[in-house]
């Protein structure tokens, strides 16, 4: 790892001591969002040091023209990008007429930081002595309310410790933020109006071209040691800003705080001439809870995730905060209220990677939504794609597929690509078999079988006939072949069989035609309208399945495996435990071509195939895939490790299982990657749920119930997880002991126990 | 073709009548050079209708900023570029108040332009009625001269057609120029000074970074009527910018002539310090020559190149012109006199891709330079890459190679890569073996061993390292593999074992190997210092046979033929035949993947292997393969046609030899490519030049003699062209009649003519 500095403690993320080189480190680990905005957690009050600011609107996104070295027909001309929205926590202080900036003061002492898990909020608190010699105390707590999710509240103390003090508080919007990623230094927001109002302000600002619009706000209320005290204020206001002056005059010893009540109101929720009267609102309720009433509001919102969704580890409390800070992050990110968002990769937490939707939604993030939450949240997953069907079938246009067929974007913001490298963009197809196998899971766990004659089957059909026309009839081999990919694995590029990519395609089209034959039985009116509509026949499909049956397959005789893709034992095949340790990272010492032609392994590939199928492979066959592929894997994704934990687990190799999920559930945390200043890895957090819940608790669903298959670290005394099994909420409690197994629901649950079939009985 | 409106004329490239639309592409088809320096034919006086500006001065580049979407280990962080020079052509013209500009004004007739090849100078003619109703003829007429090569001259003729005239001639000297193909748009030169003396004008300026000095100068002197009548001037100067008004009256049917004197002094030749001096220095030189003597000696020394250099073609005024066209810009583009020059792709014509080099150098054009040239112009295009060894090893470290191992850069114009694209920059290292050839086909040619021994071998010694390191020992083949490669058909990218690299890297490793043994056995002394300079020992040399020895070739049972590469097998062999005419070219109408994973070869492949190394193949072989991989070729590079008719020929395919010939000789004449205003392919040139000299005429060398095998097109009468072999100047005649050969030196020569040896006798 590469930096370990977080203190260990159950339920929060917590560091002591001011050192400048972690700021934007702990700017990204502290980050805190509520699904529908989110920022980096950047100081309120200036701060002259290396910092890099963010604050994020989910949704909102500018579409920045495409910056290419050589251009290549199909790459998009433009693409949505997360954007930096306008600034509100931002709070000016002055004591003694010297600004208050942690970069230039003194003396800091006693600084620490902590994100409260269990109740949602982001505590800052230090002492500075200023270089006029007035030394304070500060204290800001932040929370964005999950509930009032266009709502923020800061609550900033300042207690004057050595003498009298005079605080000027200016608390400020600032609508002339830029982005750090920009292609072409455009300027992403047009300033509307600054407008204020009896201590109420308001910059409505615009994305240009897509013409979102924003209200950013503020009120805020002085206190002097707990009694409203507001004084009269003074206002600047500038073409893309607004500041208040608030000067108070405390004793030493008495505390000043101001509270900011802040937020954005949105055109998704508004119409956009009613923004100032939505913040008006929203700035009402706000003040009308009061601080401590939001606070108490939102640990009780949180606790009631915690409470479906929370994780608990005994005896290793690095897994424990590990587990819950993935699942904290998740729920900041994406609470499944609107089908127009996604997970995005970075979250709130920065601006790296365009756009905000990638296969880890489905292949990573649904099963964690499936478990923790109403079923709802994960058909809004599902629906967002299905939304953007017509926008993947354009895509696939663009590459020259027709009658249909649709690629869905690597990387997307509103259904249009947001990629250009061609080996990914163009080639990195097997992302379509991921939304199929979605599906097929989401229905495989909800039961809402339902959604497949609604929704899912157009989608499975669009992504069954790109598969169909992309596969190529190999004469030489008389077997359709798949040529010119790139696989999960992103150290190969353009291969020709990469297996995981052609056993998806001949799952996905079998899957599609099966749901077709199970319609035209159960629903034939469905049936109907769903043929017409894509305009299906019977012979359409048949021709899909003579490419599915006769998929090519690369095999190695020699070592009994599947070939993650033709020509692999070609390459040197020198195992990853005898390559110096001086060329890793790869990615960060070698040239393209060299990690290309190495046997390297970016992340599971083979494996993620037998993660997803594993009902097509038995035990002993992912044994001998693992054994030869893992020794080749360098796990440089963030989304490798989970999946090897499972399969470790799988294979009852409990201490590798343990330490790919350490890997993978503190990789921000630990900094593995040397990269976390830039924002935290979202997505691969659900596959740290995963490898607790899939990979130790061996959960399963098999022919509509639940299976599990308990295997315990020996680091760890107990652990515990709930799922939400379509409707009743099973409590599984794994221990050194044994196994138990608690149900809040209706009715009876059938489940199987490595193997034996336990009905249990609900508890309350 | 895209358009046909050159005039078929034997020595001329003609265009009649004003056509805005063809400005920018007669600006690339008449564009002049000297070596040194060379410009786009844009008009003198202003003109404010699309136009691509462009003045070039060799070897004078800018290290760009390299730009690219996604950034791999080993991209240069800046490459040179072809830089766009202060502009000294420039002469305002004002007649009775109104400026002379063909896009305002009222009526243009009789405009025609000559490039007049035999004498080389390029002539543009027109009458305009301006919007005052005057009425002028206008003949302008410039050179830039072969000899004195720093120096231009323009003389520009205007005659009053309709009534007196005041014409105000104001020729400048701009430095404020910018680089249409730019990154950053960076300011690419800085201004040192403006000055101006006595009817002399300068501006000196300096690249950015690079700090190449030049200074861009004039002189101008005017004539009425013939008679010198130079008057007052007036002076206008800026920041970058320079200009003189002369102001002449002139009566109805006389003429006013401006003649210009200007070019560029160098820092390549000159003390920065002293380039005004030697720019003075060229004024005087020039003006005492004067246009007409400078014409006429420009005339004389295109008559000494074309003496040597011509190819004649009875019957067939359209390849008459094409070869000449070719071997005219050929001419214009590199001379062989400075070791630091080469070839650009663009030439003087435009600015289209980074730096100057290419293996269209070693694989195209150094055949040409050979046969048409002293020995010793070849011998410095040998030597540019000598001088670069050393960048090349380094650039081979970057990508992880050791030990001496030379990469030479895909695109450079000082020995470092200009290019990034991964699949081409590292992976289209057919390149290396393209430079060893070249040393191998010079020796062979002109008998000079001494080359290896100076300085050949060093560079063949780092070549063959690069190979063997390169090569992966396939267990599972037994074999060495070259994985991860693009060949010289850049429709593939990342393809395992591509045969024509695998080919060029086991001859080059067997050529350093055979060179080292010769040297050994011939020069003992020569071969310690080298052996000693590489730090190479016979054991790495073993080691490199152990590779060569082995190499892999895959290969067709079914087919009887070389596959491209592995998996060739696996696509969708449908022919070009059978391939939508709308679907081409290809490049413009599919997105990448499609390209890839389809079986259309872009430029020459397995072919051109077969042509380099011919003697390794039977006659039998070449046909199966050309009739194999020509169906699928869809000659979408330049530098395809030629390879591809000299094959025909070879195979006594006329006609289908004759169709390559026309489309590579008229290709930019007739803008098969649709893209002839960027700028014309000078390197394919070249190969125009091979498909008649190695392809009907079918010359070679073996042993030490020439061989011929003479074919002639049925729309020819006869052809015949020239090739200096070692010091005698040899003539070839092919006619319907028969073959004739005459010599000019000192001794009988001894060739084969269809396997026939014959002794030709001098007739001097």
């Amino acid at each position: 790892m590469n930096q370990k500095y977080i203190l260990p403690d159950p339920w929060s993320i917590i560091e002591e001591g001011f050192d400048a080189e972690k700021v934007k480190s702990s700017e990204s680990l502290f980050s805190i969002g509520n699904g529908a905005m989110g920022q980096r957690a950047n100081f309120e009050e200036d701060y002259s040091g290396e910092t890099f600011q963010g604050s994020y609107v989910a949704g909102v996104y500018y579409p920045d023209k495409t910056r290419v070295g050589w251009w290549k027909n199909g790459y998009p001309e433009y693409f949505a990008k997360v954007l930096n929205a306008p600034n509100w926590i931002g709070i000016k202080v002055s004591v003694n007429g010297e600004d208050l900036d942690l970069h230039t003061c003194d003396q800091v002492k006693n600084f620490r930081r902590e994100l409260n898990m269990k109740e949602g909020y982001y505590r800052r608190s230090f002492q500075a002595t200023l270089q006029n010699g007035t030394e304070v105390m500060v204290e800001s707590t932040r929370i964005l309310h999950l509930d009032q999710d266009e709502l923020g509240v800061i609550n900033y103390k300042v207690t004057a410790l050595n003498k009298d003090a005079e605080i000027v508080f200016s608390p400020y919007l600032d609508g002339g933020i830029t982005n750090e990623d920009s292609n072409w230094d455009d300027k992403f927001w047009d300033t509307l109006s600054v407008s204020e109002a009896d201590h109420q302000g308001f910059i409505r600002s615009m994305t240009m071209k897509t013409q979102f619009h924003i209200c950013t706000y503020m009120q805020s209320d002085i206190l002097v040691n707990d009694s409203e005290a507001t004084p009269a204020y003074t206002s600047e206001k500038k073409d893309q800003y607004l500041q208040f002056n608030y000067k108070v005059n405390i004793s030493k010893g008495d505390t000043a705080t101001l509270r900011k009540y802040a937020g954005y109101t949105v055109s998704h929720h508004h119409k956009p001439d009613n923004l100032v009267n939505a913040a008006k609102d929203a700035i009402n309720a706000g003040r009308t809870m009061g601080y401590e009433g939001l606070k108490a509001s939102q640990a009780e919102a949180w606790s009631s995730i915690w409470e479906m969704a929370d994780i608990t580890i005994e005896g290793d409390v690095e897994a424990q905060q590990g587990i819950r800070f993935n699942i904290f992050q998740l729920n900041q990110t994406y609470l499944g209220k609107d089908a127009r968002l996604n997970i995005g990769p970075k979250g709130f937490t920065g601006e790296k990677y365009g756009g905000s939707t990638y296969w880890d939604t489905e292949a990573y993030c649904l099963p964690f939504y499936m478990a923790t939450k109403d079923h709802t949240v994960a058909r809004n997953l599902l629906v967002y794609r299905y939304n953007h069907l017509q926008k993947a079938i354009e895509n696939a246009e663009k590459l020259g597929f027709s009658n249909g067929a649709a690629l869905y974007p690597m990387v997307t913001m509103n259904g249009e690509e947001s990629h250009n490298e061609w080996e990914i963009t163009f080639e990195e197809i097997h992302r379509n078999g991921a939304i199929a196998f979605a599906i097929y899971n989401y229905v495989r766990y909800t039961g809402d079988i339902s959604y497949v004659a609604e929704k899912g089957l157009e989608v499975l059909i669009a992504i069954a006939r790109f598969w169909q026309q992309r596969a190529t009839y190999s004469t030489h081999k008389n077997k359709y072949v798949i040529l010119g990919v790139t696989g999960p694995n992103e150290y190969e590029n353009n291969v020709n069989n990469n297996w995981y990519t052609n056993f998806t395609a001949k799952w996905c089209i079998e899957y599609a035609a099966s749901e077709i034959d199970r319609l035209k039985q159960d629903a034939p009116a469905e049936h109907t309208r769903i043929m017409e509509k894509t305009r299906l026949s019977a012979d359409e499909v048949t021709q899909w399945l003579k490419v599915s049956s006769n998929m090519y397959f690369p095999y190695s005789e020699e070592h009994n495996i599947y070939l993650q893709q033709d020509g692999f034992l070609d390459k040197e095949l020198i195992t990853v435990a005898d390559l110096d340790r001086s060329q890793r990272p790869i990615n960060q010492y070698w040239s393209w071509d060299r990690i290309l032609r190495s046997p390297y392994i970016k992340q599971a590939d083979v494996l993620q195939g037998f993660y997803f199928f594993e009902d097509h492979f038995s035990q002993e066959e992912l044994e001998r895939h693992f054994d030869f592929y893992e020794p080749f894997t360098v796990h440089e994704s963030s989304l490798s490790p989970c999946v090897h934990s499972i399969q470790a687990a799988k294979l009852d190799r409990m201490e590798q299982a343990y330490t790919f999920y350490l890997r993978t559930s503190r990789l921000d945390l630990d900094d593995y990657n040397k990269e976390v200043e830039e924002g935290c890895h979202i997505t691969s957090m659900a596959g740290t749920w995963l490898s607790i819940v899939e990979g130790f608790g061996g959960m399963r669903v098999r022919d509509g119930h639940l299976e599990f298959h308990p295997r315990i670290p020996k680091h760890w005394d107990k652990y515990a997880f709930k799922v939400n099994f379509r409707g009743q909420i099973l409590k599984v409690t794994v221990s050194r002991q044994g196994n138990s197994f608690e149900l809040s629901g209706s009715e009876p649950l059938s489940i199987k126990v490595k193997g034996e079939t336990k009905t249990i009985t609900p508890s309350n």
